[in-house]
């Protein structure tokens, strides 16, 4: 099953993407849920014959919004795959996680924002988990319960404004820089933990970041383990998994975006997240 | 004027502290205005007015929550003070930033808990900043007009997990280790900015940090600057706006907090925020 999150005619609304179409669950069913998360909260009530209703909306009709637009938290994870040929032995103790704030994220389609205050715009494709059941304190081995679903996110980082102190806080959250899309595919429909995904990020169509999903050093239930140690995880939040080398400031030399560039992620079986850069303008 | 978050007879809710006691404008306001943040992001109306209803709760009878139980977001500054003697030319480029979670915090009174998982739980007094009216690109010299009151902040932090990587997320983010009040003081009630405040943090009585507000290196007009340069600021929003020297992990030998600790943290002007440590349970 696909979830998006969407505006059309003005309206933000949610629903599921069949093949003719999307079915409006916000029409069918905003009293209740008004948005994806609560939907995602409540278990996903009936969702086999909700998709079975008309697809009243064409998919190019409407503006794509983030996955989940209004997360509780969204917990980033930094680089955390192994390099072809590196030793698995290397690997470092935990993995490296910083906070990203909602309203820095943007849908699929959206202008990725070059902010006026930097000339280092920089991608990072990775895989994004969608928590359905919340919990603390989750065993490894439960974590997989709590996966509603996955999706594509582009980690855009502003690299000065990063590298303005040693934590990462103002570069990783600029507003229109946290790309997530095109839609969340749930946990039923692939087969999990997710192994062996390819995930491709271009620029302009040229390759500039592969790895696959095997390859992730801290995967997805040691993630929802370790973070659920420290703080509550509620349905909807946002994990996002990290990311590989590859991105513009690990190039030699380095590479960042300019306005015009589009910026594309693909992952096996979640589809395409591209986004194309404009200049902050507000 | 003081606002204050509560819970009284099991119903979570908001008001002013007077000379004879708390006014419940959650009780009176309650369909307009659920929350203090809610009545901040409408510009706190009729304030005198609503001071001068009687105060019909003992303050004694309530149980203290966080200043704002439910930011939108909470933006945190590490070291930021002189230490005596230090010259002033002698200071980072950046302030260092962090984000703490809603989830983290409890109120003044509130059982400060030493997770399971640790036994490194430390202390930092800080200066909390309540944003009133919210925006982007805040200019320094505008920002004191989007201030809508102080408080206390107690920066409760796991160290061992603070340093689990570079980046300070998980060791920032237990449950139950941001203590917040007891009380915001609206910006109105105290000459401002706040300069030669004195900042006094102490273990069981003893002194364990001392500054004052003069001293601060990056100051509130430049954090709310600099903030609003990345993110939107919203009302309610709380800034951080860090510590001193003298926590424990600073101190030789380094001490850290035990059960039963009491940990009292007082501002010139802003009241004193007290709790005690307790061991995780659930």
């Amino acid at each position: 099953m696909r979830y998006l999150s969407f505006v059309h005619d003005g309206i933000s609304s949610w629903g599921m993407l069949g093949e003719s179409g999307i079915v409006d669950l916000g029409q069918h069913l905003g009293a209740q849920f008004p948005d994806l998360r609560s939907y995602i909260a409540a278990g996903y009530p009936d969702a086999a014959s909700l998709a079975a209703l008309p697809a009243a909306v064409a998919l190019e009709t409407v503006t794509l919004a983030p996955v989940i637009p209004n997360p509780d938290k969204i917990v980033m994870a930094a680089l955390n795959y192994y390099e072809p040929g590196q030793d698995r032995d290397d690997k470092p103790d935990y993995p490296v996680l910083f906070l990203r704030l909602p309203a820095s994220q943007i849908g699929h389609g959206a202008p990725l924002i070059q902010p006026r205050s930097s000339q280092k715009l920089d991608y990072e494709g990775e895989l994004a988990v969608i928590i359905g059941k919340g919990g603390r304190h989750i065993a490894r081995e439960e974590a997989q319960s709590h996966v509603a679903g996955y999706a594509i996110y582009n980690d855009g980082s502003v690299r000065d404004w990063q590298r303005h102190s040693h934590q990462f806080t103002p570069g990783k959250n600029f507003v229109g820089t946290g790309a997530f899309g095109p839609w969340m595919v749930s946990s039923d429909a692939l087969s999990l933990p997710p192994d062996g995904l390819s995930l491709v990020t271009r620029v302009n169509g040229v390759e500039k970041q592969r790895t696959d999903t095997s390859r992730m050093i801290f995967d997805v239930p040691y993630l929802i383990s370790y973070i659920s140690t420290f703080t509550p995880l509620e349905p909807g939040d946002v994990i996002v998994t990290g990311t590989c080398k590859g991105f513009g400031a690990t190039r030699t030399p380095q590479e960042f975006l300019t306005p015009g560039d589009l910026v594309e992620v693909e992952i096996d079986g979640l589809g395409l997240l591209a986004n194309r850069v404009a200049v902050e303008v507000s």
